[in-house]
């Protein structure tokens, strides 16, 4: 429903500028009923109709529009349906934050009426601080939670505690008290032979533990996969690309609902211990944004108002990633740069804030007993050698190209899986999917172990309580404090190497098939480790390199003392922050991301050289980067704002109708109400030009459907009189004739400031606007006369037909 | 000049949608001599004329009319002043937006021409990110000399390095290779009663070495100021509103030009070393923003395009920073909230890329000696205590109340400096300020020294290598290793305090007559060192209460093992935050930047609560930060992007003309070029919107009055028949009468699609598409009849006149 055309009766070219002072006295007569029998106002039937009557007995015109403008909102809580969006339709941004300014207005006024209006002011001005606080403490609360049950289950695989079943395997060791905690066993932890009785360690035991590893992967995945299908079909995958969709302004009813929060936490607990490739970074977003909605409906600001709650999903996006990787700026960088679609700058405050108190929480919930927010957390000091941003370019270049393969592989899969019978069997391929990965994980121990633990093992450097394979050198260590000597890499470093590959094909092939199955699953931990295998192994091969040729240019001073000049560590860091970056095609954020991992602003250069290498090449590849991609795959109405529109089309070829159509359009007082209702009933359009008469389509101003069909069917049951002959008026003056039934008087619902543009304007001037301004439609006219309209659907047709792509891909309104 | 309405003449409803294909196949006939008679064929005086004619020849019709527009634009190189702004104008980014992109499809289509055209679309598509380095780099170098010279010259109001003058004192101490380095004496270094041959320390000296400080602190701040009056006025002040203004899209030539860059730079060694309060952090971007212009210079399409110009202009702001803290993501994230208007995301990623680049180049220089690209850089690590935390906040707020207490005193002497004879004698009023600043800083050992290095020394512990009065406790070091513990304050503290609190006012009180004088001047660094004086204070007393009642409720647990709980140092450095958060209204950008100084992630939230207080506070007490206040004061023209539009008027309150006026139009196919002549004559508009009738009014598009005065002198030179008396077309059919002179067709020069709107928008709407399709004017309609023009200035002007200041204190056009 449209308030500005409420607002002004008088004529258009009045001296009627109000000045500040004038606007103030206009509020002193609002504390009025007529504030109240607003929306019944708008359906006035005659010129002295109970709205008009109420407003001449006020001082002051305009103060009585207002209060209507408003009251109308007040009511829209009341009369359900008004003021909102049906499923799957596009919000109209200009609209809703309109509404919002003049509810802003509106409180400001009554403040001083008394001490409980003076607090909803306070309220009202306080509410986007407190629901971005709420936001933040209850993600981080969620966020503890997941972390501490999906530790406690994917442990539970291999064993259980048995004094304390519900401590982890870490904190189980930790209760025995035992100073000898070696390679993570403990008397108080007993492995499943363990619990079964058997006390050797032969092939025997190994098979029943292999047994017990896929049995409990099966259960978990089956129960995921269930709940998704049961209770909240929305909680399956990572939830990005549906959540730029929606904060691109897009209506999904229950996307972000109580129940897809609820199945979404527990699923993703499940589906991490069951040890598929997925990672759990992604739906914590989703997971944040679902806490946003949900509390956003506490203050009815941003609950009700569908462009305000944007602002509340951003600052929770910006959460889920803090608490995803412990990143606050990272994850306000991501939501900006990645999620978010309308950020103004107090968003970005906000968003900083709520970040940042999600972070505090989860540190102080401590789930992972190191004061960290998340598993492979680091502390790295050693300077970098600057010929090796050589390698670190190259091991962007190798992101880039590993990342565009994923996606490619995994957009083919997912379309394969859209168009065959596969797709109906969302549960059978979820349990196929596990009992291959678990089979095949199983026996190498890097996969093995949970993917954030690999992640920190690939990430840490060797130092002398360091007992894995990969650290493995021929060194003798003398001192704690002493500097670490280059060494030849011994036998188990070569061993590793070779199951660090086997793990990278495994964890490479399994995760193209896993994400996109029906449950919770993100895939920034894969892509994370996926790089850092890489990373490691040619960190390794440089180290070596090293101590072979320390004398080599590249190596020059620095090498040559003999201390370890080359940190593995950091190269799998490296190689971490490329083929993330390969496969999203993050920047900043990335880069922030993987500095504030680290805690160092030493290793910016490096890691900013191979996001930047890997994002270069990824770009020449293939375009689109992973969420983007599936966005595309599901047809979603999203107009990217980082795309340029590079074509040369004009607004006369994109709008409907195209020459040989009728534009449906209603005249502005030589309609009936069943023309009218005839029209509704044989057009589907979200809304009508209203124009001066039929032969001369000048535009008045635009209705839209749904307050026409609720203004019509009102009138007929409330107002006397009105019937289908009845003439429906959206001007201000009596009706030409004066014969027949009353007419409709109908121009409150009219907005009468639709967004125009001429025919000739060039489609990369509206797009621009169509992102800038977030409109849901423009009208095209030439020299005055409306010619036809154009919609955002209208647009990304256009846009996908001239990318030479299916333009009926995309779905929805 | 406006080339959409160059690119179609079919008809508008006609059935011309292309297909990419189609696209495609309109370039294949553009290489063209018809591409280099662009501007001449715009002026073409029949339907036969030779820019059509010439079309005609080619297969399509829509290739030519692109060529045109991109050759038109290739001749704005050599026709002078098209393309172009005058002085003190509004750009039109929509214009420059699309121009750029038109260019774009040109390069483009070209590349596959020839190898050198490929060369060129290389070139092209690579020079943002060599314009962004070469920025990177030259700002990096330009930092590492000025700090250099400041350091040195600081160091010269005190002594010389004799042995080698051109080393200050830290250096010439290094070189002297004494290891007792004792508060700053060794013996290669004289102080300039020793160079006049005195040895003794007495009375005599101090006032020979006094006098020698205010001798010197004159002649540089003399130096300064005359050269900022002879060569470069623009290079006085910080700068940070002028680029705020420029970057909102408005011209002010000279201002980033190479003079100023000079004049600034060594002005800024010089007023920094005269000892006056002020810093060298706001002139920084300023500095670095000269670079980004001139540099852009060598990149056609930045140089040449004002708006593309602008994305350079916002990765300098961040390169600024990002050298003056050493923090390339607060740089990015300051250019991002605090000076940029115009702001793609593309531009973030390479803002971050030049930040990077500069401080890596700084910190390689290393101007300091210490690996740090700012002298204050500090490293900590201790934990903070959650009840420190209302300290934290109580700091916000006292620095919220500095700030603004700041803003209104110092805007207070700028008007009145502005307004009184004072504003006429620049150089004396320097000079008197630096006697007074020099005569009073001098005794107290904490104004002697540099600002940076007071804050240094506030932000840093206290050690047992730290001999300052600040850390003269009570207290034993036994260990180096050990832990510090808590004890209590000595004399010298005490004495220090109060030394502290005179510096306090001393700085606080010049400061307000500093930030505003003609010498280049920023203050950033004289707020830090404010809110770092209170800090400190503030948490030495904390210190002394955790010592003398370490039981309390605030310090339970944490104080009571006897170690130092309390870090005065992170007091000061949450001071330094507040205040400067207070003066500059910062949010996010001031807690990175702390937060990259200090190198950890720990302080974040005490960084963040302090900023939080004082933002509000701040925001309570005065609505707008300083620049603002100083944009205000100067009338720049600066549609600020955070300022939410609160009034409730229409479109129809603020357009020109009001009521009684007659709006200038020109008639599509009735004028004279006499009539339009006497037109452009009688007013000064920068445009005239074109109608169908002066009857009808109905829109048909805009001309701007640059293009018209060109293209009628052009044509009266060039073509012969047009005289007074011939009518000017901008249709395209014959004209209505066949008689009498040939007719001037205009209809190249017409922009067919201005941005219009209905008289009944509200103004919040209008405001939002001012600033978010950055227009230059808007036209305002009725039912398809043109009522009036909105420029950007009559929207400044009604914002003022809403918030009752005066609205003719807006300047320019």
């Amino acid at each position: 429903m449209e308030k500005y055309p409420l607002k002004r009766t008088g004529s258009p070219l009045g001296n009627t500028s109000p000045t500040y002072q004038s606007v103030n006295k206009k509020y002193t007569n609002e504390n009025n009923k007529a504030l109240y029998t607003a929306y019944d106002d708008m359906i006035d039937i005659t010129t002295s109709g109970g709205g008009e009557a109420a407003a001449r007995s006020l001082d002051d015109d305009e103060a009585m529009q207002y209060s209507i403008s408003y009251g109308g909102m007040q009511d829209s809580a009341e009369i359900p349906g008004i003021g909102q969006y049906d499923d799957f339709h596009t919000i109209d941004w200009q609209r809703d934050i309109a509404h919002d300014r003049m509810r802003h207005r509106y409180l400001v006024k009554k403040k001083q009426d008394s001490i409980w209006n003076l607090i909803q002011g306070v309220h009202d001005a306080c509410s986007g601080w407190l629901c971005v606080l709420l936001v933040g403490l209850c993600t981080g609360v969620v966020a503890g939670l997941i972390d501490i049950g999906a530790s406690w289950m994917t442990d539970l695989k291999f064993g259980i505690c048995l004094q304390a079943f519900w401590l982890n395997q870490e904190q189980c060791c930790w209760s025995s008290d035992e100073t000898a905690f070696d390679s993570g066993n403990c008397s108080h932890w007993y492995t499943w032979p363990e619990v079964l009785g058997s006390t050797n360690k032969g092939a025997g035991s190994y098979l029943v533990s292999y047994l017990f590893y896929i049995i409990f992967a099966l259960l978990f995945a089956a129960l995921s996969a269930s709940l998704v299908r049961m209770f909240a079909p929305y909680a399956c995958g990572s939830g990005i690309p549906e959540i730029k969709t929606i904060l691109s302004g897009f209506i999904i009813r229950g996307y972000l609902g109580k129940w897809t929060l609820i199945i979404k936490s527990v699923g993703l607990i499940l589906s991490v211990s069951s040890g598929l490739s997925l990672g759990k970074e992604g739906p914590m977003v989703h997971i944040a944004c679902c806490i946003g909605n949900i509390l956003s409906y506490l203050f009815p600001k941003y609950g009700r108002n569908e462009a305000k709650k944007r602002e509340i999903l951003s600052a929770s996006a910006a959460a889920g990633v803090s608490v995803a990787f412990g990143a606050p700026i990272g994850g306000v960088l991501f939501s900006l740069e990645e999620v978010s679609y309308y950020f103004p700058l107090k968003t970005l405050w906000r968003s900083f804030f709520c970040a940042l108190i999600a972070a505090f929480i989860l540190r102080s919930i401590n789930p992972f007993g190191n004061e960290h927010s998340v598993l492979f957390y680091v502390e790295y000091n050693k300077p970098w050698i600057f010929s090796e941003l050589i390698s670190f370019i190259g091991l962007g270049i190798v992101g880039g190209i590993i990342g565009t393969l994923f996606i490619k592989a995994n957009i083919y899969w997912c379309r394969y899986r859209k168009l065959s019978k596969l797709g109906q069997y969302p549960v059978t391929e979820v349990l196929v999917v596990t009992v291959i990965t678990a089979i095949i994980s199983y026996p190498n121990k890097y996969t093995r172990m949970s993917t954030s633990q690999l992640i920190y093992l690939l990430f840490s450097q060797c130092g002398i309580s360091n007992t894995d394979g990969l650290c493995d050198y021929n060194r003798n260590f003398t001192d704690v404090n002493s500097a670490i000597e280059i060494a030849e890499a011994g036998d188990g470093v070569h061993k590793a190497i070779f199951l660090l590959i086997m793990a990278l094909l495994l964890k490479l092939g399994m995760t193209i098939f896993t994400f996109g199955i029906k449950v919770p699953c993100g895939l920034f931990i894969p892509s994370l480790c996926l790089g850092a295998i890489v990373g490691r192994i040619w960190g390794i091969a440089i180290e070596q390199m090293a101590f072979y040729y320390p004398k080599s240019w590249m190596f020059t001073g620095e090498c040559s003392t003999g201390d370890d000049c080359i940190t593995p560590g950091l190269y799998a860091m490296v190689g971490a922050a490329a083929v993330l970056g390969g496969v999203t095609r993050m920047t900043v954020s990335l880069v922030v991301i993987m500095f504030e991992l680290t805690g160092g602003v030493r290793y910016i250069v490096p890691l900013m050289a191979a996001a930047m290498a890997s994002k270069w090449v990824g770009d020449a590849l293939g375009k689109q980067g992973i969420y983007d991609a599936h966005i595309a795959l599901n047809g979603y109405p999203f107009l990217d704002s980082k795309d340029e529109f590079q074509h040369t089309s004009l607004a006369a070829d994109v709008m409907q109708p195209k020459r040989n159509d009728m534009l449906s359009v209603i005249t502005q007082d030589s309609m009936t109400v069943d023309d009218v209702e005839i029209l509704l009933k044989e057009t589907e359009h979200n809304g009508y030009p209203v124009v001066v008469s039929r032969e001369s389509q000048y535009l008045v101003g635009f209705v839209l459907r749904r307050d026409l069909n609720l203004s019509i069917s009102n009138a007929k049951r409330m107002v006397e009189g009105i019937c289908g002959q009845s003439l429906i008026l959206f001007t201000n003056g009596n009706p030409p004739q004066t014969l027949g039934p009353p007419p409709l008087k109908l121009k409150k619902i009219l907005d009468m400031a639709p967004i125009t543009i001429t025919d000739q304007t060039p489609m990369e001037t509206v797009v621009d606007m169509f992102r800038k301004l977030g409109l849901r439609q423009t009208l095209v006219t030439h020299n005055g006369r409306l010619l036809g309209v154009i919609t955002k659907k209208d647009v990304l047709r256009h846009i996908k037909q001239m990318d030479n792509e299916d333009p009926s891909s995309i779905l929805f309104n």
